[in-house]
């Protein structure tokens, strides 16, 4: 069952102000910032580098003018794809005009072998495939054959379909038929390859796909060998540094998640899929034990990975540090897209659970209230004057910047927000599974005779009411491990929730209400990990909650929660573009002048404001924690 | 009244066992690797340069082989220093007789200008004064004179002195005379400028320290200017980075610590002596303003300062991460030398408060107990697997190596512990100032008519027994601040305490024992120090203390204080060399497979066993914390 997007349509306040806000503000302000019509933003010229590619291949022009970084096409190709799966909720002739127009453009930029790149086209010309370490082809042919997927299934055009199979079929002549050694430096294509196999049918893609992901650590000195051939380079990067590219062993006898996170999720995610597709237990038991590593060693409350800003990497279990994260947006996406494919392989609430902590969380987090504005980094904790500032932290910035030169995370948020259907649902053998609360209207008429109406008001509200029409439908409801208590009625009889690996099955014929228990809970770290230890940090229902100087008198890091203190959740108020605050019992440690001192510390009592992690950062500069010592 | 250390014979078991560690390990050590005769260390080829120079000044040689750092000889110079202290404890004519032959060495590599420096001599011929930036030759020249100072004060030889005072005449001929712009990239020149005015009596001396001091940020551009015409480079170090450099802005409107540690406390130290020397009142205001930032807002307990490894710097207030830090060794010794010269400035016992803390923890610490291995790095925490593994802490390491390549650390804290009595005494208008508690005898029968003997067993026991021979003595005894009750009995009187700016001024005819509140206590830091929220550290007397894996079941970061538990001084044991542990009431929180749970963590009471910080790190990698979480 694919094009669950076309199927379901969102009505919830949350995630509908989410789906308009990608419409009218995101994936316009992406398309102006794309064309250089941004004043103040950094210039992108992405779209113009197509127009000057495509004026070398078909007019014969003089290659030159290349503008940004080597994976510069990467941002129109995710823009395309959000912008498609915008195009299905929100039809606009205009913009989809305007993405034809784009289309084009790529098509004209297509060397008659079909080898399709500005950045080699117009600046390194003859250069292609020998630099596969750093110059990102096959990840930039990644996301164009995503988006070339995505606007084909939005809209039913094949242009950039077509161009990108020409494209495929030009890395899988390289590759299986020319039998290239290698593979790409940052994963992205073997994923991209499955989407494209499933759409076109052609196995070859699923083939082509398991060769760069198999072939990955059968050579981990590929890079080593690469770099000592090929006489130029882009950034210098360490062919050494393995773990850095997830080829240090062949993929099936990884055991920890290592190097670039956003790398190694997207590998992990093909891995998944080639696991399933392919039927191949090793793969499934590698993806599985990946899995395990980081959503139970490597991990942030948030959902957020990549401990170190120092190759935006993984580095070891246990070392969560909240004010020198990396945490990137991407990464919690990459993350998404792996748990949605381990889910595939078998339905258990860890995934889903998973999905949802890094979806509400720190993707949100990535993206301003507005839409304006986006975090590429997430911290746990931020003192101004500190973050931002000192040398350890300086990437680590309290405010959202409008654009990035490296712009991976603002489209990237797009695609992922506007294609939540495809997360929030999946059917299998005649059963609907309900991963995410999403409220909204899903059409399974066609497949099934039936539609499924939900009613919630999540994340805030803690019921959610499935309304079926037509035939009675097979519902797998997630119940969330973090609900202790869960209470179901279906066709207004009283069920017992007894979920089997964190899905209740049920057979529903008119109405099946959930109710989930929603009090806000402190949460504590494993003991292992030093940064958080002795502290708490709270969340209600799926979202993590963090105190911000702007709710609480300026200062932060002299807060305490009261041991087992009362939470108390405020009501649901406009405020933050529509918010469920908590008030946590507490203390607060009374300034003092002396750097040390052999005095206890003495406390006030203090109200404590928590506000949804995702909504940080929207009332200018000021402190931030998520894990408070506990007193 | 100077030359102290020749008046002063330690015999307390605490600091003779380093004196004896100094003269019997640590020296014979270094000079063997200054030799190139320690199989497995780094090579050093330090005393090898200067003969390779002598040969080319000398013998006329062509210049080659240089080999090592740029600061090379400062090696030479530190351990000479170094030796000089221990010769005059324990006279070695073998020792003497081979520095003798070194400094032979040295003073035929000095041109007739009056030039030493071997890697100009060397390496980069016709290169002298052309990076002052980069090269270390103003640094190394400071630390060659201090080395001829202590020499000469030690031997009442003159051949390194006066080698010195020729390259000395050199500079001031050339900065002062000939007006060169400029100043020393890494500060040190100024305060060994101003021994070597004390010792010669030369004002020239002190004018051209107060030069250098002065002109400094007078032209913050200078290393741009510098910069823009050298045509080479060593580093090829930013010479924007002002801050680091610290040249921002003229000494004397500073009012914050900035950029490299060490560098900004050699600074500060002959800004204080400056002010004294030269009375006046603006240094001596701007001298207050830096010693306060940095002991009020950017200092560890443990006195170790340079919160980053980026640029081993300085970063900013209250910014005092344990795991991340940097608190190199030698960055503490620079604090203690800027503590001192504050002491001469004004006698407050905040200044040998510092002095103190910094002394008997991070520098202590900087050395394996049994002299042969060092730390330039002093954490607050580690955990073996992400600590000297993880990027942002690969400069943590668990153990200490034994010589580095960049082999700063060792010989200061050799030169610092060699030089005690300079630190611990001072004499002013007739009274006596015992600023450490060192127990020994000072003969001050030329100037006073008296001696001075004092037993303890300080820092673990808790009496200060002072027994006066000859005339009575006029005592400033210093009153801890953490010795939040004293006794005093003087010549058998109980003597209230009532200590003006942390001393008590007393007349003594033949004993007065001073009586410190040994008890261990808790301290805390200030709230606006986010790393340490939550938390509390021990220390007893001088000694800040922490829980090492070894002594706590290995692991020490699931361990909390009990808020307000019991702390006791385990008896005084061989262990580590001569220790009073401390038991703390705490507890253990019990393991969990989760890295995230929402149920309340459960705790075994633990006994938690601490140690003196300068002890850790002896006994194999193990997890440490200084800072424990309260519960």
């Amino acid at each position: 069952m694919s094009q669950l997007i076309k199927r379901f349509n969102i009505t919830d306040p949350f995630w509908k102000r989410y789906e308009d806000l990608l419409s009218e503000v995101v994936i316009p302000y992406q398309e102006a910032v794309l064309r250089d019509e941004v004043p103040g933003a950094e210039k992108s010229h992405a779209i113009e580098n197509f127009r000057l590619a495509a004026d070398v291949v078909k007019n014969g022009k003089e290659p030159g003018g290349f503008y940004g970084l080597v994976f510069q096409d990467s941002d129109v190709a995710k823009w395309i794809e959000a912008a498609s799966y915008s195009l299905i909720r929100h039809p606009d002739s205009g913009l989809e005009e305007r993405i034809d127009r784009v289309i084009e453009t790529i098509r004209d930029s297509q060397h008659e072998d079909g080898y399709v790149n500005t950045y080699f086209t117009l600046k390194e010309p003859g250069r292609q495939w020998t630099n596969l370490q750093e110059a990102h082809e096959l990840y930039c042919a990644g996301h164009m054959i995503e988006a070339a997927v995505a606007y084909y299934e939005a809209t039913g055009k094949a242009v950039l379909l077509e161009t990108m199979k020409r494209m495929a079929d030009h890395i899988y002549d390289l590759f299986i038929v020319k039998k290239k050694p290698g593979y790409s430096g940052h994963p992205e294509i073997e994923l991209a390859l499955m989407r494209l196999y499933r759409t076109t049918g052609d196995r070859r893609y699923m083939e082509l796909s398991k060769h760069l992901t198999d072939v990955r650590g059968q050579d981990p000195d590929y890079f080593v060998k690469e770099n000592a051939e090929k006489g130029w380079k882009i950034w210098g990067m360490d062919p050494e540094l393995r773990e850095y590219a997830q080829n240090q062993c062949p993929v099936r006898e990884m055991t920890k998640a290592t190097g670039h996170a956003v790398r190694a999720t997207y590998l992990y995610t093909a891995m998944a899929d080639l696991a399933l597709s392919t039927d191949d237990e090793e793969l499934k038991e590698a993806s599985e034990r990946l899995f395990k590593n980081i959503s139970e060693k490597q991990m942030y409350i948030t959902g957020g990975i990549g401990a170190t800003s120092n190759g935006e990497a993984f580095t070891t279990d246990y070392d969560l540090p909240n004010g020198t994260v990396y945490a990137e947006t991407c990464a919690s996406i990459g993350l998404i897209f792996f748990a949605r494919k381990m889910l595939d392989l078998k339905t258990d609430g860890r995934y889903s659970d998973v999905m949802e902590r890094a979806l509400y969380n720190t993707v949100l987090a990535g993206m301003q209230l507005d839409g304006k504005r986006f975090f590429y980094v997430n911290p746990l904790e931020v003192i101004p004057g500190i973050s931002g500032v000192v040398p350890d932290c300086r990437h680590v910035l309290p405010e959202r910047p409008g654009w990035y030169d490296c712009a991976c995370c603002p489209p990237n948020v797009a695609r992922m927000v506007g294609s939540l259907a495809e997360y929030a649902w999946s059917v299998k053998d005649g059963t609907v599974f309900s991963h995410l609360f999403v409220g909204g209207e899903l059409d399974l008429s066609d497949a099934l005779g039936s539609k499924i109406k939900v009613e919630t008001r999540y994340p805030y509200g803690e019921t959610v009411t499935y309304t079926v029409e037509g035939n009675p439908v097979s519902l797998a409801l997630r119940i969330p491990s973090w609900s202790s208590t869960c209470l179901l009625t279906v066709d207004g009889k009283k069920t017992d929730v007894s979920a089997k690996d964190g899905y209740q099955y049920i057979k529903c014929k008119k109405e099946a209400i959930l109710y989930l228990n929603m009090a806000p809970r402190y949460c504590y770290a494993n003991s292992m990990v030093a940064s958080d230890s002795g502290k708490a940090a709270v969340m209600r229902g799926p979202l993590v909650y963090c105190a911000e100087g702007t709710d609480n008198g300026g200062d932060v890091i002299g807060l305490r929660f009261k041991d087992g203190g009362r939470l108390e959740p405020l009501p649901l108020s406009d405020d933050l573009m529509g918010t469920v605050k908590v008030e946590a019992e507490g203390f607060r440690e009374k300034t003092s002048d002396e750097l040390y001192s052999s005095e206890r510390p003495k406390y006030d009592p203090a109200a404590i404001t928590l506000i949804p992690y995702y909504s940080w950062g929207n009332r200018g500069k000021n402190q931030m924690r998520v894990w408070l010592p506990v007193k």
